[in-house]
This record gives C-alpha cells, structure tokens and sequence, in this order.
C-alpha cells in the first residue's frame, strides 16, 4: 500500500490526499456499516490519469473504490479492505450537449443540478432526480431512479453509453450514440448499476428532454396509504403521463410541515406533477383529480403557481432532513424496497404496523408509481436493543417484499448493506453468474472488492 | 452427434425431428449466410425439457440454437458447428396476466399478436411490432424494437424479467416482478439481445400498457428525405409523444402502393401514429400537422378512421413484401442501421445516392423518430457482379453509419451477418469484455456458437 501511494504521489501530486479527514469523508455510509476509509484519495483531471492510476493499484492489487458525491447509501463507497478512492469531482466538464438528438456527453463528476443548469437556455433538461446534487457517473453506477422515473426511466433507460476503464487499465467504450442498438451484449446495462466493481465509467452519454411547454401539480391527500396507492394504481393504468407521483405518510407529512413549514394536512398525501402542454397538462390534472375523489381523497388543488410548486418540491426533497429532525439525536437508516405495484399499499401497511409494534419511528415516502417506498428508521445507535429491534423491522421489510415478488433495492442498490439478500432475491444460479462476470472482467478483485457479490 | 440425437429421441421421443425440410426451415437466414440446418429439432414442452436438452447436449459438447419463429435476419439461427435447434413453438402459454400491474408472464413461443389477443377483453395491450408475428422470447434475444418503439421503447425497456437455463442447465431468474430494481448487475438487460449465446429463455415478464382511449394518425408527404427528418427531429424534440413515425422512401411507396393497392403519392412520406385521450390526440395531430407545413411537407390528414388506419398499417408491415415484389425473383437482404437523429437525413440521402450509382434496387423505410432505417436490398444472387456491388454497398452503409457516431445493427441483431462489424463500433476492450462474459456463461462454447463473439 506504501509503495501505491507513494507511485501515485510520483504521478499526481497533491492530488493524492491522505488526511484522515478526507478520507473518512469518501468511507461515507448510511447503513448499517462502519465507515471504513480508503488508504488515500486522488483526483484525477481526465481518463487517462485514471487509466493511471488503475494500472498503478493492479500492479500492486490494492483495492480501487470509485467516488462521485458520497451521496450513495448502502456503503457503496467505503473502503473495507483499504485502498484508493478515487473521486471524480475534477472531471466534471459538460463536453456535448446535442440538442437536436436530445443527448449530452459528460464526465462522471458533473453533478445533476450542475448538468440542468447548463442545459436550461437551450430549453432542455436532464430529468431523473434522486434528490441529493449526486454526480451523474455514480448515479449511473448505482442504477439510480428518484422522483420522475415514473414518467423518465431510470439511469438505466437514459444512459445512451459510457466510457469505461476497466480492471487492466484499458478504456472501453460501451456503445455509440445511436438511440438504440442490438449490436452484441448490452454493456451499457451491464455497467449501470455495477456501483464500480466492473471498471470505472469516465464519460456518459445521457438522453435528454425538452423543457416541457407547461406543468402543473400539487398535493393530494388521503384518508389511508391503501386508497392513495389505489389512486395511484387506477392513474398508472389509465396511462395519464404523471411525471411524479409520490407518496408520504402521515407521519413523513407531519415531519415535512414541522421542517419546510408547511400547513399540509396530517394524512397520506400524495405529491403530483404533470408535465405537457398547457391544454394536456389541464387535461391530466382534471382527470387525476377525479381518479383521487374516486377513492375519497381531495381536493386537489392542481392549478399551483411555480413558486408553490417549487416550494412543495423542495420540501419533498427535503423528507429525509425532516425525517431525521423528528428525533434529534438518532441516525437516519434509509432502506427502499420495491414490489409490484398491486401489492404497494399492503406493504406499506403492513410495514407501518410493524414500525408501530417494534417501537420505532420510521415515516415512510415512495415513489409509488414504481412501486418503491423508502423508510427512513430513526435510530438510537447508543441503545443496543432498539439497533436489534431496527435491524429486525429491515430483515422483515426486504423478506416482505419479496414475498409479493418485489425487490430488496429500488434504487439504492446493494453495496455493502444488502449483499445478503440477493440470494433470497434471485437465488444461486444468479448470484454464480454475477460472480463469474465480475470475476471475468477483475480477476485480481481489486475494483470497489466487498460490494454486490463476494470476491475470489 | 448421434449419440446426442439419440439421447434425445430417448427422452422426447417424436418431438425430436430429423426430417431435411424441417432442419432446413429451421436453418432460415435472410442475411448472405447460406442455409445451414441443425442435425435436429426439439421442440421443448417446458423449461424441465429445456433444462434436460441442454444437459444431454452439454454431456456431448453438441451446439444448441434456440428457436423462436426463425424471422431473425442475421443468421442468429443458423447452425454453422451443426447441433440442436432448440424450437419453442409449444411453450406458448400465457401465464399470468397482472392487469393492475401492467404486465405479463409469458412462455417464450408466445407471438406478439397471440398475446395481443389474449390481452384485448382486458383493455391492455403489448406495444412492440417489429412486423414479423414474431415469438417473444426470440423478439427478446434479439433485442427487437420495431414501429411502436419510438414512444413505448425496444425489448430491453419492456422486459421486466426472464427465466434462462444456463449452459449447465440450470434454471435462473433474472429479475423480480418489481417495475425497477437496483438489486446488483443487470441480468435481465444481458441475457436481451444475448440472441440464444448465454443461456435459452423460458419465460418472461413483459410491461403492457392500456389500450389507448384514441388513436389517430395518417400519411403525411414531404418534399424530400431531408424535410420529412426535420419534421420528425421537431417533432420529438417538442416532446410531442408520438407512437409510431415512420419514413418511406419515394420507391418504397411506390412498392407499397402496387402490393397493396394504395394510392399514396409516390414521394417521401412519413406513417404516423398519436396515442392518448381524444382531445390530447387532436392536438399532438394539428401539432404536427403544423410541424410538417413548416417543413413544405402536408397535406397531413390525421382524422382517418380505425379502418383506413388499419389498412395503411398493414401496407406498411407488408413492406419488406413490397420490396421484394418490385423485382420478381430476387432475393431480399434486409440489412438495418440507426444514427442519431440529426444526421438521419444525411445518412438516408447519402445512401440513396449510393444506391443510385451502384445500379442497384433497395427500398428504404426508417423508425426514423429513433434515426433507425432499413434497406431492403434486391438481389439477383446468381449474378456474381451484383452481389459483389450489393455487398460493399452494405460495408459502406455501415461504414457511413459509424462515421456519424452511429451503430452497425439498430434492431436485428449481430448474429452471423455482422460480427465483422462489432470491432470497428465498439472496439477490441468492448470485444474482449463481451468474449470473456461468453467464456464465462458458456465455458464450453455450446451455446448457439458461431453468434454475436467468437468462441474459444
């Protein structure tokens, strides 16, 4: 490990950093995990200082943990065999925006906030939206989704291609601009999602869209989770175009009013936007609204000037804080799961009444148009008994989901936190063929080692 | 080879079929590859005599091609190492159909427009229609895409999860039932357009969506090539959400009108398809009517009704029919290419031309709102000549393709005909990425060799 940092301080400088403070920052986690640092961090300025710096620690094995913002939350960045973090914040140049095809070609460091604001005066925008400012490649590498994916996809489906350097140091490219192709393996999909344990993703090339014309939105509450998911189902089915769709708890609600001083009523809600023409918008407003009185919720008050909306957003955004402001104190264990939609509200129920029987406090928010729904466990770490009675209520979630055939990680991904139930999720002969292609592409298991599947 | 066959006559008695004509149609290719028939075809009842196909034909080192409706065009079921043709024709029951869920469990033979029928009482419908009445789990090994994909996307966006027996013959999941997942590497998005080389697909779960409340939509003529592609990048640039975009060359039109007895005028047109509720298809209608003014092209009669509409659709899904009867007793090589978008024009006239200079007869269509367009060429194949103009026209149309950042296969697949192009698209990293996955899943190369990467 001596002889890696000091082989890449030869090469860059200072913008190797071993201080602890920095690296105890880029061993972020919001899991169960200790934070555990990487040995060193360096920034590297473009692909070829990282294909540098790969060659480097695969000439003396030690482990390569790729970092965006820190923003990730099942430990995908920690460090639990030591190693270098390499932290892309310099690369974080918009190099393409190609208006006409609606893509754009960034380094993996440009955040999504940044991307926006310089894609705004050419009247487009980049719309998935996790609520944290993440940077775009660790957002590709943990398959995030957020609050349009309803309407936008998730990195998944708006990643064009990348740039990667993989395990010996070589650059690849996953694939062309072209819109679509069936040219070979998807390695665009193989790559989004691997949260660095494939190579490391230096370019993106990201779908866009146009600003819409008009939007519209708003909350609506309801008198239970079961008749806000049964709204949601029927809009879903109904094929309006909902661009959001986002539930809160009483609880969340409560949470939310307290900390963006809000007077929303203390009951389910569900937070609604529409995008479109000014008429199509009208349109889908007018008839959510009616889909919503149908399962006795309202009054949907759709007509909000952009101030509110903005207001509302930022407040929804802002859950997680407010969440963690109902308990000053304890430590915010945030968990998604996500199951077919049909079987959202009995899970969500079912969840809340656990919550309510284990004693702890969790408010509950969901993208509910997919199907996922986020707890945000507030805990006491101090108290023993209650981090077992978390733990438990966590093991129960995810065993919950699955059984209605739903999935342990919506959009959080599996790091370190959830590497035990991929097998309960989709059995061994899965798991052995995460485990060959991760060992065909880092035989020596130095790329972000200890994340998705076991090594060696 | 003969104990393999005889091991499997054991088993599955006369499902096993050996008869020339059957081992030739299954041998179909549309590519320059000739016929290449397997010793034999099997024709599996359900995934336990898949599993059981794969482990007699594993224990003799015997290829084994999966089979769908054999309408690929490139040779991806071809047997060129002979082997097992592996026909899924009667696994072709719907499983279950989850209405509030908007998907689908399906065995791998079931056609699109079978399941389209199954699915019409219940208001819902599956949007991809790559023309041919292809089975699902071939439209998913090739990644197929077709005329609706433009607005409800390809095969990689619409499947939700897979069954596969893998070269062991084991059975694996892919994925849950949930809309999104984030659950560790992108098994699902590997094993679409994986074209038989990883594993044979015994079920999948698809997204549907619900009949539309309206659709309207027509023939729209332009001036030129140029000006019809305008229209469609402003057309999607203004996010107007159209289903279906469809160009036709000025000589395609001119086939379509003798097949199927139109009388279109003999110009570039574009096909076009709105979905949605009554008023929001009357105004994406004029919108775009008003698009394509600007474009010197109209007059766009959108208000056609549901018969018109069928017919014009059914002249164009008759196109590569068309084509092939403009010339009587050539043969038809259907070779496809995407760009972006806004070097579509380009790409289609500068192909025109180099049609036009190299004598020879190939009608164009395009799903041009993805910058995907096909060529139909006509090829007299006893004359050496032609077929040597014929092909180098295809190396260059590929060429041009890539040289505008585009892909060398936009909806058919790499199978046999276009392996020699991967290189120069993605690279040799790209390449030995997707051989080492291969080598990976398939160590004994028994897996529809000779497909996508080279074996061994």
């Amino acid at each position: 490990m001596e002889s890696t940092v000091a082989a890449l301080t030869a090469e860059f400088g200072n913008l190797v950093v071993t201080a602890a403070a920095t690296r105890e920052q880029h061993g972020n986690t919001a899991s169960w995990v200790e934070n555990q640092p990487p040995d060193a961090v360096v920034f590297p300025q473009c692909t070829a200082d990282v294909q540098q710096i790969v060659r480097i620690c695969a000439a003396n094995g030690v482990p390569i943990i790729p970092f965006g913002t820190g923003t990730s939350l099942e430990g995908q960045v920690n460090a639990p065999f030591g190693g270098i973090s390499v932290d892309t914040r310099d690369m974080n140049k918009v190099l393409a925006v190609h208006s006409e095809d609606l893509d754009v070609v960034v380094e993996p460091g440009v955040t999504r906030k940044q991307l926006n604001e310089h894609l705004r005066d050419q009247g487009l925008f980049f719309p998935l939206d996790p609520g944290a400012d993440a940077a775009l490649g660790g957002m590709a590498a943990t398959r995030c989704s957020g609050t349009n994916a309803v309407r936008y996809g998730t990195m998944k489906d708006v990643t064009l291609a990348m740039k990667v350097v993989l395990a010996n140091g070589e650059e690849m490219i996953t694939g062309r601009r072209a819109k679509k192709s069936s040219a070979g393996y998807d390695l665009t999909r193989l790559f989004v999602g691997s949260e660095g344990t494939l190579g490391i993703i230096t370019e993106l090339t990201l779908k866009l869209h146009g600003i819409p014309e008009a939007i519209s939105g708003g909350v609506c509450p309801f008198p239970t989770v079961e008749a806000a998911c049964n709204a949601v189902i029927t809009t879903i089915q109904t094929g309006i175009p909902v661009a959001r769709i986002e539930l809160m708890d009483a609880l969340q609600v409560k949470a939310v009013n307290a900390y963006s001083r809000l007077t929303l009523p203390e009951t389910p809600v569900l937070f609604v936007e529409f995008h479109g023409s000014e008429a199509s918008v009208a349109e889908q407003s007018a008839h959510f609204g009616e889909i919503a009185q149908e399962f006795g919720g309202g009054p949907f008050d759709w007509a909000t000037r952009a101030e509110d909306r903005t207001k509302l957003w930022q407040a929804r955004h802002d859950a997680y804080w407010a969440a963690g402001a109902l308990r000053r104190g304890s430590k915010s264990i945030a968990s998604d799961v996500c199951v077919p939609i049909s079987r959202l509200a009995e899970c969500v129920a079912a969840t809340q009444v656990d919550i309510a029987a284990s004693g702890l406090v969790a408010p509950i928010v969901g993208h509910v148009g997919d199907g996922n729904f986020h707890l945000a466990l507030l805990v006491d770490t101090d108290d023993h008994a209650e981090v077992s009675r978390a733990k438990a209520l966590l093991e129960r979630l995810v065993e919950r989901a699955l059984a209605m055939d739903g999935t342990c990680s919506g959009e959080h991904g599996i790091g370190q936190g959830k590497m035990k139930y991929l097998d309960a999720e989709l059995g061994k002969p899965a798991l052995a063929v995460m485990a060959a292609i991760k060992a065909a592409l880092d035989p020596a298991g130095i790329l972000n080692p200890g994340k998705i599947v076991a090594c060696g």
